[in-house]
C-alpha cells in the first residue's frame, strides 16, 4: 500500500457511515480541488460546480461506460452536500454524497472517486484537517472520537461536554493561572544579579503567587481523579463467564443480553470460537463473554480451547461462575474457584428445580428468576472497582483520553518538583523551567503546542471517515 | 407496541445508516410539520424553520435540561439538510440529520426526536411516501430496496438498472401493445350483435392484431427468464464445510474469506455456534458456512451440534467435503459423501505434505496452494446451476423480485390461454377479458394497479429509514 502523510490538502474519500443493509451510506470527501474532481463523476458537473456552500444536489454518480454497468455509467443516485472552505467541518471544500445503503453500492460510488483523483482518507484524517485549519482544539478533536467510541447514554454526555468545550476551558483557565505563576517568577531573572537588590535576592527564593500555583495544583489533582471514572465509562469491564459444562452458561449469557435492552453490538471477528457482546449495566458498558464452548478434554483440538479459556479469565476484571444447582458445588468447582485470582461472582444456576445454599446469588437462567440481583451484583462489583474518591458525575470538565490523562500527570509532576524546590528555597532559575514545562504539558493537550509526530500518532487511532 | 399503518404523513423518524463505529450516523425525518417539529429540539429553531430547501445548516440537537446531559440539553452537534415539499425523496417536508457515530449517540438523538413528537417510522415507509407521492412507481420504488441488498457490484448494477427505469420503460411497452391488441378486440363487444354484418361475425372469433399478442409474449417470456439469472445475484448460494475432525475445515474458510477480497459482511446473531460470511465469486455471492464447530459425539451436548450440522448440510446449495490429506479418504468419509443428495465438491486438503490422488481437488488450507483452482471449481458449481439459457447480463431489462416475477407469470399465462381460445375461434367477447387480466398484472409491477394491502405487504419487507 502506499502511504500517505497527514498534513496534505489533497482530496480524500472514505465511507463516513458503515456500509451495510441501511437505507443510505453517507461518503465524505474533502480538500483542495475536490469539488472539480467529484464534478468529473457526477450526472451535472455544472450544477456541482456552480452549487453555493451548505447546499444539497441531486444527481447520479456516473463513470466513463464501464462493462459491468448495464446503463452504461451510472454507479449510483446520490444527494450531494457541498460545503466551501472555510465553512466546512474540515475547513475545506468538502462533500457529503449521501448514496443507497448495501455493500455493493458504497464500493461502487468510492471506486468512481478513486478513479476520480481522490484517494483513500488516512484515520482521523478529516478531523485532523479540522485542527490543523483551527476549527478545533485538540482536546475537542479528541472528544469527536470518543463521541464515537462511546458505549452508553453516560459515556456520549461525558464527551459531548468535552466537545462543547468544557475541558478546553478549564485546562486554558489553568495554563492561565501558571503563565502568571511564571511571569511572576521570570521578572527576577530578567535582571542579572547585580541589578537586583540584596531583599530582591532573598525574596528570589520565594515563589510569588505560590498560591495560586497550589490552587492550579488542586485542579489539575481534580481533572486527574476524573479519569478513574471516566476510562470505566469509556472502556468499559470484561466479564466472563465461566463454569463447568452443563451449568447453563450460554443460556445465562442469553438471559443477560436480553434482560439489558442496551445491547450495544457484537464484537466482530471470525476466528473467535467464544461469544462476546457489550451489555449496559448502571451506564457502564460491560463485554460480557460466554465461555460455552470452551470445555475441558482430553481431545487435543479441545485442549487449545481450554488454553483460551484460560487466556479468558486471565483478561477478565470480573469472573461470573457458574453453579450447577442440580449438582450442586462440586470439588472441581471449588478447585476451579480457588485458582481465581480476580474478583468473581459465584452464582447458582437452576435455582427453579434447585434452591441456592443462602448468601450465594441464586438465578435461573431458564425462567429469569433472580436475573435484577444479578445485575445489581455485577454492578456493585463495578462500583467496588471505582475508587470511593473519584467522585459523582457532575458536569465538572473530565478527561476524556489516556493522552491527556498522562500530560496532566506531567504538569502535576513539573508543578509539585517546582513547589518542592520553591519551599527549599531553591533559586527561581532552577523553579522556572519546571514551571515552563508544566505550562507546556497543558498547551499539548489542546493542540497549542504540538508536534507532527504527536498529532499523526494521535489522529491515527480515529476511525476512517472521521 | 403500538401499531401504525401506512398511508397517513405524520412526522416520521428513523436511523438510515447502520449505527455502529463510524464517523456519522444518519437520521432522516420527514411528514407534515417535521420542520417545526425538529425545530423544538434544534439549538437554532429559527434558522431551520427559515432555511430554504435543498440546504444544510449546522446548530445542536438539545433536549430540555435532563439530569444525564452534563451539558444541560446538548446532545449532539449535527448538520441538518432540510427539504421542503413536494422537491424531497418522499415529496413531504424532510431532514436528514447527520450526527456523530457511534452507538450512544444516535440512539441519544432519536430519543431527542420521539420526545420532540416523531415516531418510528415503519419499515419502507420513506419509500412508500416517494411513491404514493408520484416519486417513483413500483418497480423502482423495489430497485431501491434491491440496491440495498445488493451484494455484489453485478447486483448492484442490475438494481440501478431498474431504478433508471428500464425495467419500467419494457413494462410499459409491452402493456401499451396489449391495450392495443385488447382495443382491437373490444371494438368488436361495443356493438350489438344486430350491428354487426355476417363478415364481421365471421371474423369476430379472430383476434385482431395477433401477431402483436405474440410479440407481448416472447417478450415477458424473456423477461421472465430473466428472472433465473437475477435470483442467483441477488439470493447467492449457501455452500458449507464439512468433513472430519482435523481436516482444517476452519482454516480453509479463513483462507477462502481472506482469498476473496470481497468479504461482503459477516451474519449477525449470537446464538450460532458455526461461522458464516458472504464472499463473492464470480459477482454471485456466496454464503459459506463453517461446521468446524460441529462434531460427532457421544456427548449430548455435542450432540445437538451435529443435529444442527445436518440441518446446515440440508439447506446447503453446495457442500465442500474436506479431505484430511495425511489420513487418506476414509471409510467415513465415503460412508459421508455417499449420503450428500446435493451437489458437492470434494476437496483434498494438505497436498503440501500429502499429495492428493487424481482428479481430486487439492488444496493446502496451510500454504494456500491450491485456492483459485478450488475457487474456479465453486464458480463452475454455480454456473451450472444458472439454467444455459438463461442469457448472458446485457443491458435488457430484467425482473428484480418475487413479486414482479409472480405477476409476470401471470400476464403470461393469461395471454397464452387468450392466444389458445383465439386460436380455437372462441367469442372475443371470452377472449378479451384474459387479455385484460394480462394488462392489469403489468399494472401491478409498475403500481397503476395497486390496493393498500399489497403496498403495505411490499413495503413491510423494506429494511426501516428506506
Amino acid at each position: 500500500m502506499k502511504t500517505f502523510s497527514y498534513g496534505d490538502d489533497s482530496p480524500i474519500a472514505a465511507f463516513a457511515t458503515t456500509p451495510g443493509k441501511s437505507a443510505l451510506t453517507l461518503i465524505r470527501c474533502s480538500g483542495k480541488g475536490s469539488l472539480e474532481l467529484a464534478a468529473g463523476v457526477f450526472s451535472a458537473p455544472e450544477k456541482m460546480l456552480q452549487a453555493a456552500g451548505n447546499t444539497v444536489i441531486h444527481g447520479w454518480i456516473v463513470t466513463p461506460n464501464r462493462a459491468e454497468d448495464k446503463t452504461p455509467g451510472r454507479v449510483d443516485d446520490v444527494l450531494v452536500s457541498v460545503f466551501r472552505a472555510p465553512k466546512s467541518y474540515t475547513g475545506e471544500d468538502s462533500l457529503d454524497i449521501s448514496c443507497h445503503g448495501g455493500n455493493a453500492v458504497g464500493k461502487a460510488v468510492l471506486e468512481a472517486l478513486r478513479a476520480a483523483g481522490f484517494r483513500d482518507a488516512l484515520p482521523g484524517e478529516f478531523t485532523f484537517r479540522a485542527f490543523m485549519n483551527g476549527k478545533l482544539d485538540l482536546s475537542r478533536a479528541e472528544s469527536v472520537m470518543e463521541l464515537v467510541c462511546a458505549r452508553t447514554d453516560r459515556g456520549r454526555s461525558n464527551a459531548i461536554n468535552r466537545l462543547s468545550g468544557v475541558l478546553e476551558k478549564e485546562i486554558s483557565a489553568v495554563k492561565k493561572q501558571l503563565v502568571e505563576v511564571l511571569s511572576g517568577a521570570e521578572i527576577f531573572l530578567d535582571y542579572s544579579e547585580d541589578e537586583i537588590s540584596a531583599d530582591a535576592q532573598e525574596i528570589a527564593g520565594r515563589l510569588p503567587h505560590e498560591s495560586l500555583a497550589r490552587e492550579s495544583l488542586a485542579r489539575l489533582q481534580k481533572l486527574l481523579k476524573s479519569w478513574q471514572t471516566e476510562r470505566l465509562y469509556q472502556e468499559g469491564i470484561f466479564a466472563v463467564i465461566a463454569g463447568r459444562p452443563n451449568s447453563g452458561k450460554s443460556s445465562l449469557f442469553n438471559l443477560l443480553l436480553q434482560e439489558e435492552r442496551s445491547i450495544v453490538t457484537e464484537i466482530p471477528g471470525t476466528t473467535r470460537d467464544w461469544i462476546e457482546a457489550w451489555v449496559s449495566i448502571e451506564g457502564i458498558p460491560v463485554r460480557l463473554a460466554d465461555t460455552a464452548g470452551l470445555r475441558s478434554s482430553h481431545d487435543p483440538v479441545e485442549k487449545i480451547g481450554v488454553e483460551r479459556s484460560r487466556d479468558l479469565l486471565d483478561a477478565a476484571d470480573l469472573v461470573l461462575y457458574l453453579i450447577d444447582g442440580e449438582e450442586g458445588i462440586t470439588d472441581e468447582d471449588s478447585a476451579l474457584i480457588d485458582t481465581l485470582e480476580i474478583p468473581h461472582l459465584v452464582v447458582w444456576n437452576k435455582t427453579d428445580i434447585a434452591p441456592a445454599p443462602e448468601k450465594i446469588i441464586a438465578v435461573s437462567a431458564k425462567t429469569g428468576e433472580g436475573i435484577a440481583e444479578l445485575a445489581a451484583a455485577i454492578a456493585g462489583a463495578i462500583q467496588a472497582k471505582i475508587a470511593t474518591n473519584a467522585g459523582n458525575p457532575d458536569p465538572s470538565p473530565s478527561l476524556g483520553t489516556v493522552r491527556q490523562k498522562n500530560l496532566v500527570e506531567a504538569a502535576i509532576a513539573s508543578l509539585e518538583e517546582a513547589l518542592d524546590m520553591a519551599e527549599k528555597m531553591e533559586p527561581l532559575d532552577l523553579v522556572s523551567p519546571l514551571l515552563r514545562e508544566a505550562v507546556n504539558s497543558l498547551g499539548e493537550i489542546t493542540g497549542e503546542v504540538s508536534t507532527a509526530d504527536i498529532l499523526e500518532e494521535m489522529f491515527s487511532k480515529f476511525c476512517v471517515g472521521k
